[in-house]
């Protein structure tokens, strides 16, 4: 394809759509029956559409809807303007609290979850534009294909009322090897992630031997998400110091972690205690952990993420890969970063498998090995299903979910439930 | 212009040059009558020409030379490859040695500084093809103007056996605040660096005084390129923090800005402690600085810079931008790198007055009111001068100069001269 005129943006368009989720345990509860997320569709007056995805909390759409009324005449390539327009907009009242996860986060600002959708439908127009993925404009792919880890969940048969879906019950270890085993057939993931936080440790220790005897020479992890007390972490640490790749998040906060890590000689992840640019000096200062998750949605982009993987290698970190549950304008944005990023070295994570609709035309995304090609054509590479985005928008109209609420949900079924963080 | 495709690279000219430099006193000796810089000129298949500029050192030029014969066939846009390949062609044995810096300093590793300047002549083809200016590829001016400073150096009247240059001796501070007049006079500069390190402290100390008296309001540096002790450092602190807005390189190394940085509030910055990115992580935990003087040139291109802004907005440092003498094709990169950096605050530094010749078509930069428009139109937006270039390359073939020796001319005149080094 020919370069042409990106032209200026014209009309932004925000859908909120909601996609079928299975009830995937963690510590602050269960994942609902739905997913809420955000398209993001700018236009531009040459006719060209940049995509973008994010989470869609109700108070994280108004102020997607706001930035999306005043990006028009807006430069596709002035990206330090969109992140001027989007402190603007949000202003000091909206400025001091960041978007939800399920009641397991809260970020201090909102302005690098805001920015995020936006600045990769930018950098989608960009490369639209040139006739250029979008891996180019971050520095050009050192890796043709991706890696991604298979996610393990302890899970539900099926949501309470509903039929079991086809994963069926997660709580054993020997369901937990049988998931796996099924994720690693269809997806051919040669590192694999246990969410836990869920079971009292023992559980979760056994579910992981028993993950490494079935596949020796997996690369594997467990996130508690912050569920053991550090006096825990260390003993996990030891336990299972010979299995785990990393040992992600394991007790709560930059003090706790950086405990854990004096006691300890195994690497600590963290997507819970360095989830902001702010939080990066004291978690270094601390030696707090020894890898950090990106993830775009998060920390501003994907120009913002690659700063964050040089912020990584300069200062002795590794650097890993977050996910939430997604669809395929995510993963797309997500395969042309970690292409990008040399030092990104560990495979990403993904909630990929879990999902049964989809807003992209299928074929720009395929998991082979465990990895997903690189896309090769004029930006991101991935075009939306307009049917599908409508079915999906008109799912999240009747589902009635506002917000992700793990622990709301939880307590509708196991009434008390109360989150699992440092509980052990 | 309407973009258009780039091509590849087809041909790579890397020219030595040669221009005149009056005899610019610093800690290691005096500027020799020629400052030896190259041009680098990469060509695409596509017709277009992208510019880089760097030092010129015997050893340096070998390296881009080698690095120019490896790049045909390489992708305008892959700057990853682009530093692959300058790691590859390095090598193990020659990556252990960076240009030098007239015996001032030593980076460990060649890569950055040879990646620098044919990175930025991507960016330049880049924005050519794209019909662009690069400060748009590093994420958009936030600026129409970047202020510089006005850089005072102490020198003799004229190189010796040769007539008086037209800017006369500089010892006293009474000719100090000469210089400075004419040129905040010819270039409206709001800031001002002195050059230090040459004379006893106590006489650097009375023409920063006498500056700050001649001009109320200027921004004051003083730069003695760690001429001095940690307690001079000190006192020179005490007595010089209501004048200056940055104490620059008082005395050598990380412990020693450390200790001084202990003992007083001032700011402390530096392009001698702190010049790669290896430097960054000791700098933070002995807080050792609190300004960065980036340099393109050094750290790897202008995307590099740009990671080192970040660095130092998440690290809370100051960033500032340092100089040696130079060109109008580094002077169009700078001008577009601080343009397009938000945390870069301060003025940068310059050499530009002190030079009579140059090798860009007259127009394109321009100070005014002590700043440098940001060129609007594609890539760098400076075309060279084929006429300028030619004679300033047989300028360097007759000059006889293979390296910058600031020590070494300088003994030629004063035989037994050492370096003021922690002298005072």
């Amino acid at each position: 394809m020919s370069p042409r005129e990106a032209g200026r943006v014209s009309r932004v368009v925000v859908t909120p759509v909601a996609f079928r989720d299975p009830p995937l345990l963690n510590v602050v509860g269960v994942h609902q029956p739905y997913v809420l997320r955000a398209i993001v569709q700018v236009h531009t007056d040459a006719g060209l559409v940049g995509l973008g995805e994010t989470y869609a909390d109700q108070s994280h759409l108004d102020r997607l809807g706001a930035v999306a009324a005043a990006l028009p005449g807006a430069d596709v390539f002035d990206l330090n303007a969109l992140r001027a327009t989007v402190v603007k907009t949000l202003g000091e009242g909206t400025g001091g609290a960041g978007a939800s996860f399920g009641g397991m986060l809260e970020v201090s600002s909102a302005v690098d979850t805001v920015v995020a959708p936006f600045e990769v439908a930018l950098l989608d127009l960009q490369g639209r534009a040139l006739g250029r993925p979008v891996s180019d404009l971050l520095g050009g792919a050192v890796r043709d294909r991706v890696p991604f880890s298979g996610y393990l969940f302890y899970k539900w048969a099926g949501h309470p009322g509903h039929d079991d879906d086809s994963w069926g019950e997660g709580r054993t270890p020997e369901q937990l090897v049988a998931q796996a085993r099924r994720m690693v057939d269809e997806y051919g993931f040669t590192a694999l992630k246990l969410k836990g936080g869920v079971y009292e440790p023992r559980h979760e220790y056994e579910t992981v031997e028993a993950l490494a005897e079935a596949f020796p020479g997996h690369a594997l992890r467990i996130d508690p998400n912050g569920a053991w007390t550090v006096e825990t972490s260390v003993q996990a640490a030891e336990r299972l110091s010979g299995v785990l790749e990393y040992l992600e998040d394991p007790t709560p906060g930059i003090p706790g972690m950086s405990e854990v890590s004096r006691q300890t000689s195994i690497p600590l992840a963290t997507n819970m205690c360095v989830i902001a640019f702010e939080h990066l000096k004291p978690a270094v200062a601390a030696d707090a952990v020894q890898v950090v998750l990106s993830d775009h949605h998060l920390w501003g982009g994907l120009r913002r993420s690659a700063l964050l993987g040089g912020i990584c290698e300069t200062f002795g970190l590794g650097l890993s890969m977050h996910s939430n549950s997604h669809l395929g304008v995510s993963l797309a944005a997500m395969t042309h970063l970690a292409a990008a990023t040399p030092n990104l070295t560990y495979a990403c994570d993904t909630h990929y498998p879990w999902k049964t609709e989809e807003v992209v035309k299928p074929g720009a995304l395929e998991f082979r090995d465990g990895s997903v090609a690189v896309p090769t054509g004029p930006g991101l590479g991935v075009e939306l299903d307009e049917d599908a985005l409508a079915a999906l928008h008109e799912q999240y109209v009747a589902c009635g979910q506002r917000g992700r609420e793990d622990t709301a949900y939880m307590r509708s079924i196991v009434p008390g439930f109360t989150p699992n963080t440092a509980r052990w």
